[in-house]
């Protein structure tokens, strides 16, 4: 794949965005569902399942303006709650509804068509190996609406579930839709190798577009700038992995959550640099872009 | 895997029989089908859609008996139909049952239970690429199961179909079940690398056991030997495979139909040569054993 630059890279030209910059479809409209509510709706309060997407920017100025976010085990009851942008358990879902909350699906819907595609293969009798992070809502979700989930988070992980692999006639494997695609790809492989006759093997490619799209453009920009930045929350895995290929390509990656962190980094900036800056699916095209304009 | 050895290896022991030696179950099965069918009723005759198998001798020692093979378009009218191991499409079935044939059904039960796995996989919206030789009766038999099919016979013809790939929501991958095991795994990846977010990919591990084993054993075996013969026919693909699998690991490989074309090698075999003899799915075990018997 080749990625168009927005502007082109000459001696002169210092620095460039990702093209594949900004939220996704799916975090920009859980965004705006809270926001547009909200602001509809001054001195209302609005509650949701989590972190709406994992950015500390965002969460903080929603915040502000009356979001509030549900922790601890302790349903709100009558209240309106939106549900995060990586989907919730029906479980969490029944309590809240049961608790006579109203409801605001913020779940992405490549998400909800992942979940309803997963349901199906395990109604057809597969099970589930589900390539993901325990502790990620996405994957919480995800063993919430199914009865038979293994969870493995590498490559290491997944060798050693070679029993449960021989023993399963009906694989489905399935993703964490951020989880990076080369790793999810060998994962296959791997599995592949180990079939026997009249096994049945499904990959269900639930990495999203926004995910595999950021991944290759780092990895085919990084090496012709000398300085990258990627912009994005310190929990957020897809913008963790844009760091880690970036660090692949390129001598001098800086991970920085806005543009206060990046203005430490100012003095390592010679005049013959150049500069890409990206990043994850929920990371602000005004964060980045306010990281630009230090350097015009 | 490891292979028993059937008897020991040690310097005074020249020969060994591959343990995966002799008719697989679904040949056993089609040959015994036809040989009682025709010892029970001297003279009668039987007719066969095809090769039984892809043996020659065996066909001979049956058409002795009165088996005849139905040549050409003409269907017979009124006789006794066998259906060969490898499967017939359901068109060729519905012409010979218009032409009040009875039918017994030779199809090996492990192509049967693929072929209604494959069906099923297309109720279900998969679009089924096959890895097999078109002129292959087992492929035919697909073909005429399958609204739509796409046939490729190695990795290079499977590269070529990269827009159809990327045009199909849900693939299925499927494969004759005679097929070279590891180049089945290496489509698979293949397919793998190419998928896009969304798309869902379906392998059908339908190489069958009896294949896969064979294929293991000469790869383990044929490094400790200094002479391998193969035995099986010319048209046998599977047969086809051991042979190159065993060129691989040892620099003298003779593949033979039978005893005759063996006795020929003799003068090649010194004293101090160690013989491997193994053979495809449709060998008889008394050829094997015949050959074994000019070395004992």
């Amino acid at each position: 794949m080749t990625v168009p630059f927005n502007g082109s890279i000459s001696r002169t030209q210092r620095v460039s965005l990702c093209v594949y910059s900004g939220f996704c479809t799916g975090v920009e409209r859980a965004v705006r569902l809270a926001e547009g509510y909200l602001r509809e709706r001054p001195g209302q309060e609005l509650y949701v399942t989590g972190d709406i997407v994992h950015n500390a920017g965002v969460m903080r100025r929603l915040t502000s303006i009356g979001l509030k976010r549900i922790e601890g085990d302790a349903p709100p009851v009558g209240k309106t709650v939106l549900v995060q942008a990586h989907g919730i358990s029906p479980s969490v879902e029944e309590v809240l509804v049961k608790n006579h909350n109203r409801i605001i699906n913020g779940t992405c819907p490549i998400l909800k068509a992942n979940f309803d595609r997963f349901r199906l293969a395990e109604e057809q009798g597969f099970r589930s190996f589900l390539f993901g992070d325990r502790a990620h809502p996405e994957v919480e979700a995800i063993q919430g609406l199914l009865r038979d989930v293994v969870v493995f988070r590498d490559l290491e992980e997944l060798s050693g579930l070679r029993n449960r692999v021989l023993t399963t006639d009906k694989i489905a494997l399935i993703a964490q839709s951020t989880k990076p695609v080369d790793e999810y790809r060998r994962s296959a492989k791997m599995l592949v190798e180990q079939l026997k006759p009249q096994q049945l093997f499904q990959m269900h490619f639930s990495i999203c577009a926004a995910t595999i799209l950021r991944e290759e453009e780092i990895k085919e920009k990084a090496p012709l700038f000398s300085t990258v930045f990627i912009v994005g929350g310190k929990h957020s895995a897809n913008t963790k992995k844009l760091v880690l290929l970036a660090r692949e390509q390129c001598p001098r990656v800086h991970w920085v959550e806005d543009v206060e962190e990046a203005r430490g980094y100012l003095a390592l900036i010679q005049k013959s640099d150049t500069i890409l800056i990206g990043g994850g699916a929920s990371t602000p095209l005004q964060d980045i872009k306010a990281i630009e304009a230090l350097f015009l």
